[in-house]
């Protein structure tokens, strides 16, 4: 393949301080480190997180300017002087852990994603909301040649964090898992990366388009907690027992604190999503009695990532996405603000 | 052996309603059912559970009149019609699990404290502080011939609980565990089984003598709460990075809130004690990032039982007891409402 | 529910010594003990093992004489005097471990089939190749009221075991799983769970019916071995790289060995059919470099059954029966002998 | 800290055809990659693998002409372009993994040696036997300033792979483990480890001077096989069942067929060493029915790595080593084809 044409500047969305305009203007295009690769990328997932990020309201300071993002897909167009196993041309992404040092205990253990020295996509490393990125070319995840570049993109965030949280739960296939906010832009992949993994999924969200959307994506049992009046109980009596494991992608604090009452006794509970300021509030005696497990999970590594992008590859989950340019992001972030999303937003970098 | 002669009637401490009076009296020899044990108790431990019981505080009601207990040590003296592997004269002991179904989900995946039909010594089931106590056979713990039946009392419940709080952290040897209330009755325990787990022990708890104490058990760092100012800073220096398991025997809310701080990324915080009343809070945030787990530890089982009691006999564990009549329990109680007791009381059911 | 009439004798088949002749006559029927159930067969699967108890060529000897079979569905009749949890008219099946001790290590760690003082149906204890046979009450299998007694007697034994090898096989969803001998009786039935926990499944067996019969079943890849030159290259290649875990049905000596070289980096081979005098042969220096496991796996405790038949009960799996009266067992046992037997036969204690 | 002066040659020991003349002579200092370490090796163990490089026996091809060694314990004087995390004058290991891909499902899972890339010091890298030597910064051993270096050298390999094959057999504490061959230079290793995470120890091995080094070692029951007529007799009931995990140092078939014998029922049998052409041969139905697994166990990772020096740093194990002249080296091997070493020998490489 001959060399691509890397041009100077390109199109991105930036902000220069927390709560700042967006702006979607010409940047410079970002020269790779020996260790990174540079993506040209074309469809980039939005996520809460990003909110997050411009908002700046996690205990975690971001880099500023900042240009967000880290759901990437696209086509490596360079590689760093020490890169291996990489060619120009391969599919690759770019995740939220853009890059981490491998030589920490974290590192060492395979949880790279708590290594103190972790560089993130689009918080403190610049990330996909433009058209050609950088990341680590051992964190950059393999997609393979063919793969519809639009599609995957969610996978990269919202699907890798629900399958780590799955895998967190440690479940045996046949078991319950009952997913709390089943049908948003994260549980519902929660929800199928669960169906495929062999669990029985209990749904838990709001309305009856909803619980159609749920059976759609391979549901047993819906909850309508706008319709239920003990949401603890019908969990624990549909389960004939309580759920086995428990996914909270909901961030209501309330939900979080029933879940620990309708999981089962020797069952998990997993926390994953990052709400700001947010307390998981467990009664002890109940704890204890019932010998339950709360466990945070935060975002796959490497293996998870290949794993994650394996059941999307044989087409066992797909994200019902929604492709904008990325010229509208400001828009999305509105929408975002105002709880008006349903879905995942995908942006393409050249509109 | 010729069979015992067993009485009619025998010396027991007995309450009618709770709160009631704690009379030591004359109460009739309990009748073995075809699944059980009858054992003449010659010891027995004191629990701050017995004072649950009495008091009546827990979600889970007692059974009236009752007779508590749950730490007994004992001489089996007669056999259910259909108890197999035991023999009059054997050594054996009553726990807090007296007995349970054997055939529900629980019991068949060997978490016997978690069934439905559990049984409770000195709770649902008269336990032990009274001559003679009857306990289903297949969870009487074997005791091995020639054991001090008063030192072995306390590893029926305390030495228990904690060992497998210790379980329940999961840990390799070499990895810090930080035991929260290292110096009272159940944490003196937790530090020698810790230490012979092949953990590297630090202690939190209050006090010069505590801390001389500590190191007498075994353990490696303490920290004295009374002094630090930093409790988590410190904890997190002195273990290069956090503590990799966290047994929380101290009951505080602060204490146990504080641990999901100090506890390594990807470490665990267990719950073992059982205060009336309080609740874990764990900001999100922290322990998604850092991906701990809190985990609810109750009572060991059948095997965890072998198993403690396998550390005792090897010398590796001894808990530090006082021993004194069975008539003086009120005044132990008494003690334990005001806070004075340090160490483990041990009655003795002939004084 | 009236209490059936329990006859003084009934139809069964019995030998009176190891290879004798297999009598179909009247025989008493037996009397449960205090912890027994006695349960009225209606159907019995027919597995190898009855004819290793009736050859007598495994090193364990049997009890003589005896009544084989070890997949008895049926309905409770009589309950010992110490059973609790069963009621007459309740379903249940007798399975190859008729009971335990419940109070040794095995049994205490829920390795159960490791009893030293397993009593095994159809081998120590009179099996299910009579009209009412008895079976520990604590061992039983629950079966749903409503079942197919003649479709649910092979998960009894054939089932579990397939399950339980899966299990040892300690796979996550997504991974390869080799079933050599994928179409037998057992291979089938694995074939089945295995696609219901989530795995890739990679059958070999040989001919084209066996390859149709591979895809009816859920597998993914077959392998004929009557047609295939290098089935280690073919699997390495089909599983991009060995499949993650191997389940041996086949009891070949070779087939065992070739197993150990297909499978991948890091896996799992396990051993699960009982030929007699068999050996499982491995290179040291292959099984250490890549760091492979050889896993013996016997039949499941009572949790493996419950989740075993819940598979079944879900509609997941289903064994290809054919159903005989119980008195053409002589039958059978020459076709196995002759293997010509495919799928599983059942037999009908009433014909 | 001033840049050391590194010369351009230096003394090693090379060989240029297997089972070659071995010549201790100059050689050019080699030049690290980007990604590498330039160690100034003061200390090099010498281990049986270094002969099967040399002789070639093994089926992977060796790089020639070739300088041997893995366990190299020195102080880095230069760093590759892109090396992280290290600085010169800090003092690194060089292991028998010299560095890898870091980006197959292999590394990926933290199972390193694996990796189909692997690069092996003494193998495929020129090793340790030289005074300057390269390794991938990532994969180099982090060795705590102040360290003896001769005495952790032999931890590199020797006590990393004993450690893991610990980890590998998945005890807990207060199990036994079978060491045999307890008192070579792996076992000796075996011993110290093992009782350091808690574990009894039984150990196997011939003559006096090993019973009292056994016990030396803090191993709590020997068997000399010189002299016990039923060595699987003996561990079952010194063991009271079985062992529960075997480190088959010993190389000897039948020792190692043993072992499948005298594993505990759900015990694991662990391979470690890499004897050219042997075979494990195990008894399918004892396997079968005991549920025993036999395990290879390869070279730990870096977080293995990081753990047995952790050990080392504690004081809790110590190599029995031997300081000789790295020009003595033709003199080693001369000894280890005969079998006349004992303990481990360690080359000074300015000697």
């Amino acid at each position: 393949m001959s060399a691509p044409t890397i041009p100077e500047t390109q199109k991105g969305v930036i902000f220069y301080e927390n709560n700042g305009t967006l702006e979607y203007k010409d940047i410079p295009v970002p020269k790779p480190a020996p260790n990174e690769l540079l993506i040209n990328v074309k469809y980039s997932g939005v996520c809460h997180t990003d909110l997050h990020a411009w908002k700046g309201d996690w205990p975690l300071p971001v880099k500023l300017p900042l240009v967000g993002g880290h759901e990437g897909a696209g086509v490596v167009v360079a590689l760093g002087s020490n890169v291996k196993n990489w060619k120009v041309g391969d599919y690759a992404g770019i995740k939220w852990l853009n890059g981490c040092c491998m030589s920490c205990e974290d590192c060492e253990l395979g949880n790279e994603s708590n290594c103190p020295q972790a560089d993130l996509s689009g918080y403190t490393h610049d990330g996909s909301f433009q058209q050609y990125a950088t990341t680590d070319a051992v964190q950059a995840a393999k997609i393979s040649p063919g793969t519809d570049l639009a599609e995957v993109a969610p996978v990269l965030c919202a699907g890798l964090t629900v399958y780590k949280a799955l895998k967190s739960a440690e479940l045996e296939a046949g078991q319950w898992v009952a997913i709390s906010g089943a049908c948003g832009g994260l549980g519902s992949l929660a929800v199928q990366y669960a169906k495929a993994m062999g669990y029985r999924v209990l749904g838990i969200d709001g309305g009856d388009e909803k619980a159609k959307m749920f059976k759609e994506l391979g549901g047993e049992y819906f909850i309508d907690f706008t319709k239920c009046k003990d949401i603890i109980g019908e969990v624990v009596k549909a389960t004939n027992g309580g759920a086995h494991g428990v996914i909270n992608v909901s961030v209501s604090e309330a939900a979080i604190s029933a879940s620990t009452r309708y999981a089962r006794a020797n069952g998990t509970v997993v926390l994953v999503g990052l709400p700001a300021g947010a307390y998981c509030k467990s009664e002890v005696f109940n704890q204890v009695v019932k010998s339950i497990k709360i466990v945070g999970s935060y975002v796959g590594n490497r293996a998870d990532t290949r794993e994650a992008l394996d059941f999307f590859n044989r087409g066992l989950v797909k994200a019902p996405i929604k492709v904008v340019g990325l010229s509208t992001l400001p828009e999305i972030y509105d929408k975002m603000i105002k709880g008006q999303i349903f879905g995942r937003y995908v942006v393409d970098t050249y509109k």
